[in-house]
């Protein structure tokens, strides 16, 4: 789609801006694209559960620099339901046998996959061989091998790649990475992140079955913990240990309800973190030389709220979150702006968790982490 | 020093108040003594260092139950400052040679080992052998075989015991309490406490040999991280598992630097602690089914701080926490009032360090309690 030589070019604007990532092992992505600034990019959103339905739609009645273009759904009933609340023509709404031919679809640019985990990994290649750029809800996939075949398939098809990671576009969380960036209180000694909600009231959801969601909280609130003590910590860890806890096993029975585990960073940060499908947990917390910072709504869908030890309340007018992370995304490829979730943060996840459960398996074990 | 019968008295009057322990393991020691209410007790404090200088001397001027009335140094020079600024007679100093003479003294009422920890069981023995009620400082000792020396000791001398964990009279920590005792929020699903300050600026300090601390930030305030997991959850735990951390070997060499624990406890709550001494911590929370509660001033000398999901403010006047802690064991020893902080309190917790230690050593496994 794009030539070498553009492709060169944009390594050079990359490298002039003088953009530095907060986590060095991944790569920035500062393509400069030919796509005009002013073009809308159409979305198709795959999968119309709750969180397309409740979050992602009503998100693109608000963005600016994309919209809600198509859906791609394996119920019929909702084709009729979405086609009229979102003006959605018929020839953009695809089910999943005949979505590869999204390809000729010129008003469809990105494809954004909100099926379970365990089908990501299917519809992003999917998506990517059809040319579009992808969105890959978070967890990026079931495994690490998954989020590496996306990455290679979005790379071989040269579209754009990111992970649903909405807070990355939201000013509470902007503001923690500024924070941590400059070093505002010092070298940060310790964080903890603390993330996840009671499941109990639907046994029969997706996410508590192991062989849609992969695994329970941690793959489902467990990431944003991660996340979180990540970007609390400004570095990737270096190791992980990790404990399971199970104390509703009558309901909590294919999927992980609650796990904490600990890492090391680089610097020297102690990290921690607790998810839980038993307990409501939103905080993440980090001690610093010189003070502490904190959010205590830290990942939920807001508005986040926070304090800093300067006194300093950190609180911004609510926004959707996925608004902002779309639009963020749209302009990463329409105006080569940064991209805030590349795969590669995505991926990086999954080996975590992966050696939160060989640790777990291991009787808590610590695992030196590559990442 | 008291006859059987009163002793029987005792028991009858402890359970017709109908008074409940929190914690089911830990009896209550509620007896009618026979000293009458109005009379002050005579403290003598055993170590002369920053606690009792800057903490417990203070304090006692401001106790309404008992006051100073001697010292035991075993620097000189301390001798003539003390009595000067607190007009302690000359027969009522003491120092660690002479220490047991204190027996024919009868302005002595109660002896407060604050010695480096690994000097606490000889010095309360030897208190309760010279007829003394005892209060020895956190942690109560260096090992479970000496916390249960120390309660042998003063069993069969017929004294008072209890360990000087401040916050149990202090009213932010007795509020948590009332929480947890009345589920005011429901099941409590997950508490975590964190625990600890940097102690890098003195590297000669005892805290940090272990021949005399027993053990770094877990003895010093991970005891704190402890007691606070065990009153948010109003229940003692069954397992722990744990990890260390050394992010500064050069500095802390002998002792341990920065620990966390994972607990499980009988009624299925998971608790998570860490402690430092690298970092600062000071909080407490957990999240019930129908909302939390915190203390993000949890364990200093206050006044602390903390709110709920009630959108309530936990917020008391500022009062010294010794003065209330020394004046309620006072009260149980004039009034028979219950005793705060029994002995096999402080015998639990070196339980739980034990078993930490042995977790740690075993790389991280879960070993069961029994406290």
């Amino acid at each position: 789609m794009k030539s070498i030589s553009r492709r060169s070019f944009s390594k050079k604007i990359a490298i002039a801006t003088g953009s530095v990532a907060l986590m060095n092992t991944i790569p920035l992505a500062c393509a400069f694209e030919s796509t005009p600034a002013t073009k809308s990019l159409g979305i198709a959103l795959v999968g119309l559960g709750t969180y397309s339905s409740y979050e992602l739609a009503p998100s693109l009645l608000e963005t600016k620099h994309c919209h809600l273009a198509g859906i791609v759904t394996g119920t019929p009933s909702k084709e009729k339901i979405w086609a009229e609340k979102y003006n959605i023509p018929k020839e953009n709404i695809y089910n999943y046998e005949n979505f590869d031919t999204i390809i000729t679809n010129s008003s469809i640019d990105i494809v954004y996959v909100v099926l379970p985990n365990a089908m990501h990994a299917d519809f992003c290649i999917r998506a990517a061989k059809a040319g579009k750029h992808v969105i890959c809800e978070k967890p990026m996939a079931v495994s690490v091998a998954e989020c590496q075949a996306i990455i290679d398939a979005c790379k071989k098809a040269n579209v754009k790649l990111s992970v649903g990671y909405r807070l990355h576009s939201e000013p509470h969380t902007q503001e923690i990475q500024r924070i941590v960036r400059e070093k505002e209180f010092g070298a940060i000694n310790f964080v903890t992140a603390e993330a996840g909600y009671p499941s109990n009231g639907n046994p029969g959801q997706w996410r508590l079955n192991k062989a849609l969601s992969g695994g329970g909280a941690l793959m489902n609130m467990g990431v944003y913990a991660i996340q979180g003590a990540i970007y609390a910590a400004g570095e990737n860890p270096i190791s992980v240990s990790a404990q399971e806890f199970s104390t509703n096993p009558g309901y909590y029975k294919d999927t992980d309800e609650t796990i904490s585990a600990q890492f090391e960073f680089p610097s020297g940060t102690v990290g921690n973190i607790v998810t839980s499908h038993n307990a409501k947990l939103d905080r993440l917390y980090a001690a610093c030389d010189k003070g502490w910072f904190e959010l205590d709504i830290a990942y939920t869908y807001g508005p986040l709220h926070g304090r800093t030890s300067a006194a300093k309340e950190i609180s911004y007018p609510y926004q959707r979150q996925q608004a902002l992370q779309m639009d963020d995304f749209a302009l990463h490829i329409t105006q080569g702006a940064i991209n805030r979730v590349p795969g590669e943060m995505g991926l990086r996840d999954l080996k975590i968790v992966e050696a939160i459960y060989e640790s777990i398996r291991l009787g808590g074990e610590k695992i030196t982490l590559d990442v």
